[in-house]
């Protein structure tokens, strides 16, 4: 049976060390603020800030949240963004996506601070990450699967992994985040021919597709590890990119969905807060 | 025998395209200029821009050069590159590298307008080939294999193509621009494990990783497309990263050392400046 490679104890570590930041810089009078933008009804943008709130109670640190109606314009959110930015006792911004259709977001990621960008969207981050540059902030779901190998310590010079999907926030920065760390990457996606022979060859397979359990045995082989980053929710129950039951007797570990990759993804986030204290304050 | 993909109809290509662009920009008062800039004694900047100048001229663009003193300032070439961004006479910006030791490309690169900027190397442009974006202009090495690939009418969708190399100007944003056209893609480097297998696999194989004739028969395999994208000078003479008399032997078809990738990056230079134009009298 394979290892599970649960999320909790990756995103316990992580938070003891947020909780130390975080008593360092209230002694220095600074109280991490985080705030959260959602824009229109978004039910799962709520349900999502919820455990953002709580989770930043449980660090010491403050979440502050901006709603703004369905039908605002694009000028005015981007004066609202702005507004964040300039804000001194604000720490770190967190757009909610998906925006409304008539709001664009690939122009309003060019309008928040890379300095408040605890989700790594804006484009300065985006070419710090594909540049390797160390005070880049990748977005949170990329970062949180190298939060997953690195506390399970899962070697990564030299070993071939293959990302299943190469969307923005994760197939194509986590790409480069391990590059960075000397791994041989290949990236497929929905127009890859050979997705099965690829997948199974890897060392390391990451699958970031976003379709339930589309990754069965046929994508498998002993001795890899496997990280779902999919979360899937049908009729209320969560599955992963990955067949859990084919992969738990063919691969050496694993992640949960739940309890994988998606529990460590909003300790990301605070760990990136700090972050963004911290390299502003130098 | 391989075919031998050249790069001079490629290059002729273009230029026939940028010499209707040029005819018509005049007819509209704009004298397209691109501008160099040296910094310190550099032989082979000198003479890439001369390469630089006769081309120029033979599509009707002017190129301007700047020359400064090796012990310039950061701050002073800053400043110099910030009165070429608002420069309404130039259109383009092409820094040469390296510059000398004290001045720091990763810091100059935030100076260049990203909308002159004809080799990719601001921050803005290297997010858009990150994201996909059209109006993105990447460097000018990587295009050029693009558009040597797409005049020999190679198909890449589904494809898997094999990087060898992952530098800024190259193997990166070649893997994204190949990426998008729906490739599937494997950056290796000098950590890469097996190396010899994952390149025979490959339907196309990229080499760029700058080492004379790195890449022999163990490499390659029949029916591939190679690339060589190497310049490596030994002795005065000129290599690629394959060696030449290997693949001709074994694969479908691939790109000479020199007359190859190498013969189509001036032109490219010059396609950027006429996107950059147009791009911004939109």
């Amino acid at each position: 049976m394979a290892k599970i490679l649960k999320g909790k104890p990756v995103a316990e570590k992580i938070g003891q060390d947020i909780k130390m930041e975080v008593e360092h810089l209230k002694k220095e009078g600074i109280s991490p603020t985080l705030v959260t933008v959602i824009v229109g009804k978004n039910e799962d943008a709520l349900s999502y800030r919820k455990m953002i709130e709580k989770k930043g109670g449980l660090f010491g640190i403050s979440v502050a949240n901006k709603e703004f109606p369905e039908d605002i314009t694009e000028d005015i959110l981007t004066n609202e963004i702005e507004n964040l930015n300039k804000d001194k006792d604000i720490h770190g911004i967190l757009i909610f996506q998906p925006l409304p259709r008539h709001l664009d977001i690939n122009r309003i990621k060019y309008k928040i601070d890379p300095r408040k960008d605890v989700d790594g969207i804006s484009p300065i981050n985006i070419s710090k990450i594909f540049s390797g540059e160390k005070d880049g902030i990748p977005p949170a779901t990329s970062q949180a699967v190298m939060e997953i190998l690195d506390f399970y310590d899962i070697p990564l010079l030299g070993q071939n992994i293959t990302i299943i999907g190469r969307s923005l926030v994760v197939g194509r920065p986590l790409a480069m985040l391990l590059l960075h760390r000397n791994a041989t990457i290949t990236i497929t996606h929905s127009k890859t021919k050979n997705l099965k022979e690829i997948s199974k060859k890897a060392d390391i397979l990451i699958a970031a597709l976003g379709r339930k359990e589309a990754i069965t045995k046929d994508y498998l082989s002993p001795g890899q590890v496997v990280i779902d980053v999919g979360i899937n929710v049908v009729e209320g129950k969560i599955y992963g990119d990955i067949r859990f039951e084919d992969a738990e007797n063919i691969v050496d570990a694993i992640t949960p969905v739940p309890g994988g990759v998606g529990s460590v993804t909003t300790s990301v986030l605070f760990k990136h807060l700090i972050k963004c204290i911290k390299s502003n304050s130098n």
